[in-house]
């Protein structure tokens, strides 16, 4: 449920603020947020509430005590509460009553500490609602906005302005974040702490960033979101105009514990945040350290316009470890033009080395760095530069980083290629590194750290370049034409006719009807229960057919006791696993061809099975067409959902059997699936090349399998009934791809 | 050929040091090293050679000058030559004939500059070999050893004292890491620019460190290695006794291809590194910045005694970054035991989590970290633990590191279990952070490193538990027993008589009775021209048989153009691939019973091939045993051994067909295997359960796998004239392991 998108400039851009439980105190909360606001040089008016003081008729740094909250002026901007927990509702009534538009509640001992505290959050989130004011908190540590000068917070130290807004769901990491940024010198243009989050999330907050001129990029740390639609829905419009970098804690099994123990909330599978980020268009990465070195390159560089990076060096190792780290990203290391290699050549001593990485040597000055730089800029095939410097003898940081910074600010970058430097070491780069920082070009302390972050650019590029947007909601209808296979409401009464009749599970041919109806290419299959109807289902169907034994237990069971799953295909030259043979072993016969071969296959898998599984309960075979399968060179392949508690259907799709899963190979999409995202879930996985062909596999119908999971994706959606679907296998080959096996989970 | 171990005392630890070439001016190297030998407080005595100022009677830095390398006094321990290349080679030869003990040589413009440099160096080394003289560099950057207050380099800067050694290939490296090392106040014992390498190499230099009493761990920075068997056998004997990190640039084909470019040697590839590495107890690091997290914690702490990790934090945020860190690390989180909950229950105020991660809550200060740290050491299930801070308002970072320290080096720490601390921020908490560091407890950035580092201490750990020591060479003969498969010398016959019909080479029967020779289990194969020959050949071999195409071609196309080759296997349930049917499709037929079948079988193999590929040269088909092979639920693996250039025969080991390679699911160690070597291959790969019957797979005999790998092992080491070797498929099921393809590659 989208909602309503809050008016955040009185809490971003307000124009008088007053601070209730001002103090002259730096030991108290409300004494660190008033000298904050003072020394940040707020230009607002400020207005300090203290009763104690107004009576004596003291001043509060230099501005007048005001005695209480009724005293402010109506319709005051923001005011910032830093009383404590008891006394904050009663404030806030009085407040809301005057019509304060935002407030920012410091106090902690709300919905983290239990029931009552959490009847008190939901109190305090009424009066705000009903009030129509902006809430950020409780449990916050305050805000700051450095375009008004406005630090509303008791963080310690005054960020500088720049491109960066931050975001950030734990008090903790405002406050580590702030002390890191501070020491890289990196600038804010918004810090946001959003405490509990009673209402203002980080949806609202994103949407504002979106639009805000001073946001460049937006860095989020979270560890839930409060409502995965909207979530989706902000962070998906949001991330067509900017870069959205997310650290999500709890991105392990592991992770996502200790989370529920932190935050007590039931939040999604990592798989379901992962799917969520990318269809949304947000960038997430894994450990903090990368949030700085990825927020600094979107802060100051244009995107390239394609892989190609040039890594210039006055060494050779830095620059080996830069082309290692470049081989396990999505970046390349093209080699330079003739012309671009020409001129590299009048430029270097005899034993540099022109190619990818260019080793300019370790007595290179800044004139040499500059004219490698600018021939490498000029080529075609660089879409990025990388300038490494090492502290040799001969190395000058300082007049480099100057070079460079005229080089890639200037005439001699006329494509505005962005670019990087590592400089290597502490204290014998720092002058240079500090220069460079400054003038907006990205210095690391590690190679590896700067290819990261370049490709981090490179990828956000290839996501801006997709015509496609994103999908919107992970609620709302599928695109028209999204799905076009066709639907019937019998999917609807099979499965609410098994959830009256109390069943967790369908299963069996009932399973592959519901299917069928759903649109999905089922293979035509019927339940015979002696093998004189198995011969008449065949008929009916059509020959050739397929038996297998049918039982009500559940899946895994029946693959194993029939001893059949695992078989690897074979490929290697000279030899030959003898896939043709007993078939009996398998609890299935294949490609029957006659009356009397179905007769036969139906008595021997019956009489296996209570030979060897007595206890079992066996309702006879399935009888199933045979026609059109793929032959040797087609995939089983498995497609599915469950329903995660965040974000909905949570779709997969992977190789059937074990191997996918034990190789974690299988890509997630969230539901409603756009045609791209379909695409992207086949090309995701480890062997799509298989499926187009490769090394022997058989040229796999894509189209076909886009379908099935856009068809998959409306099951999801229309019966909402139903906590999960598995279809497998899905047999893939040159002429199409059928559904044998369907298992229906209800709720 | 393991060198005779040089004796490195005299570069050491040298009792008198020679500066040839000595300077007053700091913009010389002479001067530089001068300057760095007095600064760093070496106490031995010192000779600066400079023939301008003795003839001029002139002191240099306050010693007298020596007029020449000639008035020496005779078997000084070690000349610092630091003259111009030109004047490099005349100079050693008096130093040589002095009897000079060991000389640095720090001049560059030799090898690496081509031919003419390369028959200067080669010249260096016979002067100094001939003499019996120790010899660093050429194109070193010298050596610093702080336990005889030695600096002999022109370095800038004079690391503190401590456990670290550390060595590189890179001068560049060496003076980022010194500068790095410098700033985070890390000490080192001996620190080492290795340069060309003309005779002291790494191996040479390991097993002086790995004798040095004040070295704890050594870390080494490489491109490649001068000698893979030396460097193996060095390696591991001295991880035995001490860790030993490795940062291998060039660890991707990109940055291995990079590598060539630099020091234009042909390297090894990185999976025979990796395998070199893995095998001789070495850890590799992969980014330059994990040298110093690890180093830091190896230097200062013990091993934990299992993977047991406790985290203690006063923030909920980083305690979930660190447990998502955990779970990919091989690091677990136990659960506190009983009696630590209940005390930990009385230490912490209520809404604190005793669970692990340890939230002891954002009001912490040092008494409540103490009192939870030593109720977490002295648990039975905790093996280390990692202390995390965050500056918020009320935490105290000086005093709790003073605490931290405390409880981990005193009474509450009996067990000696690791400690490692992230004290989130910068400025707020450097100086809690300095404080631990000085105490010898590391202190990282961020909650990522600070596993990954303990996590690396475990792994170290693990290996040295394991009773067998590592293979101690890569040429040596397989340690009696290892092999216990009877080897025939018609294998050598086989493969000397195609070398000599100048075959590149050997395939289809004839490669399978090399391998059977050579003690691999191969299935009994024979070729059949006519159908006649085949049925004969079928009631020798015995039937059931399987019928495959035989075709001199390269193996890749038969399996292409027979159209066999993929096939997942199934085991969802419900469903059933027709593993069954069309078997000439396979290009083979498999368990053919009798006569009429292997008759009917060659006629359809050789009729369609003629009719779909007429240009196929058909030699006829192979007739092969087809009794024991496994069934479904069987597998169809890969196993060979190709011959790396650096460390020999590099084995390999995964799935047959496609999947393996696609998936990166495969395997490598060096010969000779150990049979430890040899299970950890097969327990490596990530299928490895499926070999235990997970899931429905068989039951592999274990046993005749690692006795295959250790016969490949052996036939690789015994015929060198073989470059490479595959064995695929083989079919490994309950029953046993059957070679049922092979081709061997000739030099």
């Amino acid at each position: 449920m989208p909602q309503q998108p809050r008016d955040l400039k009185p809490l971003f851009e307000p124009a008088a603020v007053a601070v209730v439980g001002a103090s002259r105190s730096q030991a108290k909360v409300g004494g660190l947020v008033l000298s904050n606001l003072l020394e940040a040089g707020y230009r607002g008016r400020v207005y300090p509430v203290n009763p104690a003081a107004a009576l004596q008729g003291k001043d509060i740094m230099d501005l007048p005590a005001v005695a209480s909250v009724a005293e402010l002026p109506d319709g005051l901007d923001l005011a910032v509460v830093c009383l404590p927990r008891e006394q904050v509702l009663a404030e806030m009534r009085i407040l809301a009553a005057k019509g304060v538009r935002a407030a920012i509640v410091l106090a902690a001992g709300f919905r983290e500490t239990g029931r009552l505290g959490f009847e008190a959050e939901m109190e305090l989130k009424r009066i705000a609602q009903d009030a129509g004011m902006v809430l950020l908190g409780p449990n916050s540590l305050g805000l700051i906005s450095t375009g008004c000068a406005l630090n509303a917070s008791f963080a310690i130290g005054q960020p500088k302005p720049g491109g960066v807004a931050f975001f950030s769901q734990s008090g903790a990491m405002c406050v580590a974040v702030l002390d890191w940024a501070m020491s890289l010198n990196m600038g804010f243009s918004r810090f946001v702490s959003l405490g509990n989050k009673a209402l203002i999330d980080e949806s609202a907050v994103l949407r504002y960033l979106g639009a805000d001129p001073e946001t460049r990029v937006i860095v989020g740390y979270c560890e839930s979101v409060e409502d995965g639609g909207e979530f989706m829905a902000a962070a998906a419009e949001v991330s067509t105009r900017k870069p959205v970098l997310m650290l999500k804690a709890g991105s392990t099994a592991a992770g996502a514990r200790a989370v529920s123990a932190h935050t007590g909330a039931i939040s999604g599978s990592p798989a379901a945040y992962r799917a969520a980020f990318r269809q949304s268009g947000v960038l997430q990465v894994d450990e903090a350290e990368q949030l700085f070195g990825l927020a600094q390159a979107f802060a100051t560089q244009p995107l390239p316009a394609g892989p190609g990076l040039a890594i210039l060096t006055n060494s050779g190792g830095p620059g080996i470890l830069a082309a290692d780290a470049c081989a396990r990203s999505a970046l390349t290391l093209p080699r330079p033009s003739t012309a671009t290699l020409s001129r590299l050549t009048e430029i270097l001593p005899g034993f540099a080395s022109a190619y990818n990485p260019v080793d300019i040597m370790g007595d290179a000055g800044p004139q040499r760095y500059r004219e490698a730089l600018a021939a490498l800029l000029a080529d075609s095939q660089t879409h990025a530069v990388l300038v490494l410097l090492t502290p040799t003898a001969l190395a000058q940081a300082e007049a480099t980083a100057r070079t460079v910074i005229e080089a890639a600010n200037g005439e001699e970058n006329p494509g505005k290629k962005p670019v990087a430097a590592c400089f290597m070491g502490r204290e014998a780069v720092r002058a240079g590194r500090e220069l460079l920082q400054a003038a907006g070009i990205p210095c690391y302390d590690f190679p590896e750290a700067a290819v990261e972050a370049l490709d981090a650019l490179y990828l956000h590029f290839r996501r801006t370049q997709k015509q496609q947007p994103p999908a919107t909601s992970c609620d709302g209808e599928l695109s028209r034409g999204a799905c076009d296979a066709p639907w019937d409401e019998e999917a609807r009464y099979i499965v609410e006719a098994a959830k009256t009749r109390g069943l967790i599970e369908i299963s069996g041919v009932e399973a592959l009807e519901a299917a069928h109806a759903a649109g999905l290419p089922v293979l035509t299959t019927g339940l015979a229960r002696t093998s004189a109807e198995a011969v008449r289902l065949a008929e009916e169907i059509g020959l050739p057919v397929s038996l297998h034994l049918a039982t009500p237990e559940p899946g895994p069971a029946a693959g194993a006791w029939t001893g059949g799953g695992i078989g690897f295909g074979g490929g290697g030259a000279g030899g030959g696993f003898g896939g043709g043979g007993d078939p009996e072993a398998l609890g299935r016969f294949a490609r029957l061809r006659d009356e009397a071969g179905v007769r036969h296959a139906f008595l021997a898998l019956t009489s296996r099975a209570a030979r060897l599984r007595p206890e079992a309960y066996v309702t006879g075979c399935l009888v199933q067409a045979a026609t059109g399968l793929p032959g040797q060179g087609g995939f089983e392949l498995v497609a599915g959902f469950t329903r995660d508690p965040q974000f909905g259907p949570l779709l997969s799709f992977g190789l059937a059997g074990v191997s996918s899963e034990l190789l974690g190979d299988v890509s997630h999409r969230l539901a409603p699936l756009t045609p791209e995202d379909a695409r992207e879930m086949l090309r995701e996985v480890r062997f799509y090349p298989l499926l187009r062909g490769a090394r022997g596999g058989s040229v796999v119908s894509l189209a076909a399998l886009e379908r099935l999971l856009l068809s998959v994706s409306r099951l999801a959606q229309r019966l909402p009934m139903l906590v999960g679907a598995e279809f497998s296998p899905v047999l893939a080959g040159p002429d199409g791809v059928f559904i044998a096996g369907a298992r229906l989970t209800l709720g």
